[in-house]
């Protein structure tokens, strides 16, 4: 199946870009390398998914906001793309960013939520190298801020 | 104006790079981009400026770290492009940390004072992708840490 | 010396990379550059170094946690370099998540077990740039996660 395929077996539609909510851009390319700045968890009606992993939001709700999260950063990377997703030769690198107390541990399976939707979405060009941690807060208070490295063909 | 122009109009003086305060060097390069270490907050006496946003540093003081933080980038970039800040194409990405209590969510606010300069010194050069997000700490108990991704010409 | 005669001059012995703990891949190369992973603490037996700076492990028992992380990456950077090191060109950007309380503030000597033993080993190669900082957490509660941009020749 092919990346569009893939989406719409999944049910999913993309949407374009959110403004960024200060002073930068929601991506640069450098060479074929696209640089996407960190998405944090929305809900479906837009307004910020907000909370901390350890404190009210489960491990099931966070992995749910990852999972949105890589929607949202799929629209980006169409967007980067030129509008054509089968440029992306590869996720190369997330960074995930779990809002989290000091006890939590569990990062990991939050953020997979994320890294198993860009598997199934783009195959063997989904498979990323990642960082996952526990950080003290996220902007506006959201659970979860996912930025990537991507390369285009 | 050119990249000098504006910093003159600004009042800017550039510095050169502090001296790391651990084993590493403050920026690599390999092929055009140039990865510049974490710079941390200090105050005009070289003091550290340390704190934390949600406890004893509030926005406009974590925004005015920000910005001072960027100049100190700037002075780093510099030396990067050998003397001469023409030759920077691009800022790619900027990792911005706030030493942020668990409770404190505008650190998209404390990191605007970096973005900001970066744009109005840089022009459409100086827009960036950005990911921004409270830690637990910094070194030395700096209340801003930000780090750099540029593209040289 | 050689890499290989620097490590072993250091005792010390490669291991192949540790099966990521969930859906995402040890190293990814773009290019001349490779991406890896997030690496976290472990014990001589394979079992998680949990803990946390300013709670139950001591910036010593820290940075010896972050020299071991460093020689596992080596491990993955070995593999991701086809089984020889001399490829190595350039360990170019470093990130090191310490997993610290609010009021730990020694990060950089705690990574700089990580950053010093890369110099040990790669000499002029292994002078990296570097981000060093305090999470709130790290996954299965590790004291120390590192990842690492590097150049291939």
């Amino acid at each position: 199946m092919s990346v569009y395929e893939k989406l719409k077996a999944l049910d999913i539609t993309l949407t374009a870009p959110a403004a960024p909510v200060a002073a930068y851009v929601m991506y640069v390319q450098t060479g074929n390398l696209v640089f996407i700045s960190g998405h944090i968890a929305k809900n479906a009606d837009g307004s910020i998914n907000a909370g901390q992993l350890g404190k009210n939001i489960t491990t099931e709700q966070g992995a749910a906001a990852a999972r949105s999260v890589a929607v949202a950063l799929i629209g980006t990377i169409q967007e980067a793309a030129g509008g054509d997703l089968n440029r992306v030769k590869r996720i190369v690198k997330l960074m995930g960013l779990v809002n989290s107390t000091p006890d939590y541990t569990d990062q990991h399976l939050v953020i997979n939520g994320a890294s198993a939707l860009l598997g199934e979405v783009f195959g063997d060009a989904g498979k990323h190298a990642r960082s996952a941690f526990g950080v003290a807060q996220v902007p506006l208070g959201a659970c979860v801020e996912i930025d990537l490295i991507i390369e285009l063909a």
